[in-house]
């Protein structure tokens, strides 16, 4: 009698942007019954203080974009674990199918016949912008948003078309767009896109360090490099931008102060 | 001695695409505490369901991209409650900032001097799509995703450029297509998009009742017809679409399947 092992499952998971709170409850009660955790760099450490604590929990990292482990070894490493009979937590910073390769390492598993199951996340690509103030969309101002890598597998086929896109695009978020954002300026407002439109950088959106500048394509880069703005961070171009300015005071809250329903005290005024 | 009344605050809650699940931790906490909910009509039942069972529950429900009630009255509404003091939850489907008008509502409380605060959501733009298979983007097949609404506001100024649009994103996402789908698709392709180019209306993604076509520019309209797709629904342009033919079996999950760990039970071979 041979007895085969049975085989696990991989969820792909996104983490959101960084605030726990913001993780889906799928997700949170995912990591708390894990068996093994497999997480980029850019997840928040508050968000890995979740996971089951007798789980295996391993970074494969990137930093800048650029790989720490190789895709190959990710892909080899899920299989691994799955077909070993565990559950497995493949944790992605956003959403898994929104910039974070999830697509590829779903492929990978369905061509070695690991079950798996995609759990979305909410995107840094639009979390991160309200977390400054800024809607994405907006009656009046833009109906059209387009979302956007600053880094490009340098041997994509497709490259942007940023051409297309200075007047395509109402609204242009742009992920990990410090490497490039002078060429990407450039383009812009080469293709038509004036240099007084409104444009902010996000560093850190939604985690404690959250900073952010809110200016126009003419002074984006001179004001992210006198205030050393760095990655991780977040490029919107548009008329909402504006709104940023208004609202972000207002709907921006610290990541240190306690989410609550608590109603400000009566106030009592004596006469 | 006069008592003046305390001030409430409103939180815009992103509800998500649909799957209760797919709340985030924070929207379900407020929900479970809220004092009054004011919700859109796309909002899962199930959803609904989850609500403080004390709390007051206001559908402002829209059909078909016109609205239930008019924005100045939901306003209203949204200020008088939380002057009286109360947790208000304006509850949206999907993200309240990506095409749910939380920013005018936002504007709204702000220009009351009603405190606010904006908690992102699990969007549809790209749920819905990740519940048929299909990843937005995917190195060598798409880094550049494009999100329209199909029902424009028909005083904007701002159409949408699908002439820019047809070959400036590789992936395109047009939320409430149905209703100028034919339009629509002629456009992309009178601008470039090849007649081949992949295509797929989702209908009511992640709901318990989701449908799909997969199908090429050239035959959706058709597809979408003989199969009496309605909405809400979600059109998808681009060689992602081909992923989800591929991925769609494996990693959409019916909403009535209970989300587990539970790992197949290990088979046993006699030999």
């Amino acid at each position: 009698m041979r007895v085969m092992s049975s085989i696990g499952k991989v969820f792909l998971v996104g983490a959101g942007p960084g605030d726990p709170d913001l993780l889906t409850v799928k997700a949170s009660r995912l990591l708390a019954d894990a068996e093994v955790v497999v997480h980029d760099r850019l997840v928040d450490p508050r968000v890995i203080e979740l996971v089951n604590p007798q789980a295996e929990v391993v970074c494969v990292g990137k930093k800048g974009g650029r790989y720490g482990f190789p895709q190959q070894q990710i892909h080899a490493l899920l299989v691994r674990r799955a077909r070993s009979g565990q559950a497995v937590v493949r944790l992605k910073g956003g959403d898994p199918y929104l910039f974070g390769r999830g697509g590829e390492e779903a492929l990978h598993l369905l061509s070695e016949g690991v079950p798996f199951e995609v759990v979305p996340g909410v995107s840094s690509a639009f979390a991160v912008p309200a977390s400054a103030g800024i809607p994405l969309t907006q009656r009046r101002y833009s109906s059209t948003v387009a979302i956007v890598t600053g880094h490009q597998d340098p041997q994509a086929d497709n490259a942007v078309r940023w051409d297309l896109l200075a007047e395509g695009a109402e609204t242009l978020v742009v992920l990990m767009p410090l490497q490039n954002l002078r060429g990407i300026v450039s383009k812009l407002v080469l293709h038509g896109k004036p240099l007084d439109t409104p444009a902010a950088v996000i560093q850190s959106g939604t985690w404690r360090e959250q900073r952010q500048v809110y200016s126009t394509l003419r002074d984006i880069v001179g004001r992210v490099e006198r205030e050393q703005i760095s990655s991780p961070a977040l490029l919107i171009v548009g008329k909402v931008v504006e709104l940023g300015e208004l609202l972000g005071a207002s709907s921006a809250r610290g990541a240190d102060e306690e989410p609550s329903l608590e109603i400000p005290k009566p106030a009592v005024n004596r006469s």
